[in-house]
């Protein structure tokens, strides 16, 4: 058994001082105060952890992973035309063996930045699963479908034999969803297709929605919204987790209450794109699960979840014109705890016995952070990715004092810089 | 001199790849392509620096440094609670001595994150431009003048001195202001003294303007705005900084263009004490000078320069639904060179020959920031605090590789965390 010792335990509401924290395989056998601890053992690994806190680890509930070798590519140009002209084009080149290179460089960033789950849309997706295995951290991953250009159903194909072969694979780590990329670039056919397939395999449902002003617009004008999408289509028999959700139409919050839907908030990515803001706090009040997402690093540029935290509650708070709309605590849940609720993914996202010991060490001690007067304030509104010290994935110790134990981080990026130089086209710097 | 060689130079429209920039005393001499830099000479001490990016120093326009001790002190609190039931009691309390050392810690985050130049509003400046001239780095510092607490213009006459004593000390490092808070602080006889001290002193002149909503309203009913409140008091007859201007009022953007004044934009201020978004690029469009400012870490939590430019970009984004609404090269610009300008010092903020030897070299070759396909974009959008390798503050280098050479950062932080406890009235994490 590894046991941490005096330090502080954040759980959403609460801050545990001087406490212990015990990880035995891949769960957690003990969060809480000292004096209820279960006694030490012989063999047990006890390490002193005074002026830390330990947090659950992030889990990012909306990424293209393998996007990270195109980080970057395309800034300051909108949703569409970033596709369209960038992102389509390059990615029309991409290997599978890029894409085994961008996952495994964006999770070097991800782990070292406390993130312990991921759900992620793209292609080539054995590659990305790879990856993921090879890293300790845990993943839904789905193979994102463009029904415009599946005439044939072969994505479609390729996403339902990814759930077969996949899902509950690594030991549990991992899981597979189902992923029509979004109704713009769906048709209600191919939807409903997709639906009866995640029926029928009990998939969750992995779908961008409502990311710009236009795609809802459009859905109006076909005289549906982007929350009745999910309910004529069929996928709403299935869990579903929703990217975005920065323009539900008039009665589309109240709706996604109503379902079996997670919302995924990808703060960076909707301002950077100039999408917008999602009504995170309406979301929330009407019951919707909102975890917090980084997107891809072609728009986010970081998958960093210190960066996405900061985002979600500065824009909340300013949208609202009140400094209370999000509270620290409100946005670590949602970093935590309640991202593993968006992706219907129980025992995950919280310091509490019986949970997968998915847990990051945060060293609070430096002229960076101090003085800390709240631990939870000091974690969402100050601390950065810098504070990392530990990552523990499913009880493995994978991350430590900025250096990657689980994979050869060296390499990844070599291998990483070389991919995107060749997609580039030219030498980068 | 000092030559840094083989880095990428960054100014605000262009990249310079293999670079040169020499640095002589405190002014560089040098700043261009390899093949146009003058010869070697013996004793120069030469780095060659492969894969750096070289950047200005930046400015930060607006905080206040000593609110370092009260970092989180309150957070989810709106402005005025913040400031009535929070901030000014805990402030009654904090000595010259306090002072000193919170503002010794804000300049270890501050320079760490490659700020070179503060602009600093608060009391018992003295002991401000104490710290200042230890660290390294320059700034305009000013006392905070609140007029209704004012009635023998003892903190007036403070003001006053403090220009005479401290303006162009160091030798030119440190420059001061008058420093009326805010209009809602500062009655308009008040403001008239003010200026008249302002104008006969040459100084500048510090401002929080139009941060709420609500103060603009109220001086509306009092049949005037923020931006003829510096004409009608005769402020407006020196330089202006006007810190926030979240909420010009109807035409107050024209008459800000027109008058000497610069904005100092605070987005992680105003966001998260949920005053609302300034507008960034229709000040700009007017000719104003728009720097990027922290704000004191009681409400921003952070000081670091690279997260003030991501939330500058992304709201501007974001509000506008325009992911050009500004690039990274403007928002570079606005955290160096237009800076400057807010300030209204010359020769500062560009890597330009003559130009103040201020400058930040960023090491961009970590898995956090690559691949790098535009040095701009990964310097606004991508890299953090972590990447900054050095720092030179007027040609000397104060901090390198996680180390400040200026200070006993040691030292610093426990001072700091013992006068933040003092206040606290108990132990802090």
């Amino acid at each position: 058994m590894i046991r941490l010792e005096g330090l502080t335990l954040l759980t959403p509401e609460h801050a545990i001082p001087q406490g212990v924290l015990a990880l035995e395989g891949e769960r957690i056998a003990y969060a809480g105060p000292a004096d209820a601890a279960p006694p030490r053992r012989p063999g047990d690994l006890v390490e002193e952890l005074p002026g830390r806190v330990a947090i659950p680890g992030f889990v990012n509930v909306h990424t293209h992973l393998a996007m990270q070798v195109l980080r970057g590519v395309a800034d300051d140009v909108a949703l569409m035309p970033w596709l369209e002209d960038h992102v389509w084009p390059i990615e029309s080149r991409m290997t599978a063996e890029d894409i085994l290179q961008g996952t495994r460089l964006a999770l070097l960033e991800a782990v070292a930045a406390g993130v312990t789950c991921v759900n992620d849309m793209y292609g080539s997706m054995d590659r990305v699963a790879e990856a993921i295995g090879e890293s300790g951290i845990r993943g839904m991953i789905t193979q994102g479908l463009i029904g415009t250009q599946d005439p044939e159903r072969d994505s479609l194909r390729r996403g339902v034999a990814l759930v077969e072969r996949w899902d509950g694979a690594l030991g549990g780590r991992l899981r597979v969803a189902m992923g029509p990329h979004a109704p713009y670039t769906c048709p209600p056919d191919y939807l409903k297709e997709v639906a009866d397939y995640a029926t029928a395999l009990k998939a969750p449902v992995h779908i961008h929605l409502a990311e710009t002003r236009g795609e809802t617009e459009e859905l109006l004008r076909q005289g549906t919204t982007p929350a009745r999408v999910l309910t004529e289509s069929g996928l709403a028999r299935s869990h579903v987790i929703a990217a975005h959700a920065v323009f539900p139409a008039e009665g589309d919050i109240a709706r996604l209450g109503s379902l079996d839907v997670g919302v995924a908030h990808c703060p960076i990515s909707n301002l950077k794109l100039g999408c917008g803001f999602a009504p995170t706090r309406s979301l929330r009040d009407a019951g919707v699960p909102v975890g917090i997402g980084s997107d891809g690093a072609a728009s986010a540029n970081v998958l960093d979840p210190f960066l996405s935290m900061k985002a979600a509650a500065w824009i909340a708070k300013g949208v609202a014109e009140d400094a209370a709309a999000l509270r620290a605590q409100d946005i670590l849940r949602m970093a935590t705890r309640e991202g593993a609720l968006a992706l219907g993914w129980p025992d995950l996202g919280a310091l509490e016995t019986g949970y997968f010991a998915d847990v990051v060490v945060v060293d609070l001690r430096s002229h960076r952070v101090q003085p800390v007067f709240d631990a939870h304030s000091a974690i969402v509104y100050t601390a950065t990715a810098q504070e990392v010290e530990r990552v523990y994935a499913s009880g493995r110790l994978i991350f430590s004092e900025g250096r990657h134990l689980a994979v050869d981080a060296r390499q990844i990026l070599g291998a990483a810089r070389a991919a995107a130089e060749r997609l580039a086209g030219q030498a980068l710097l």
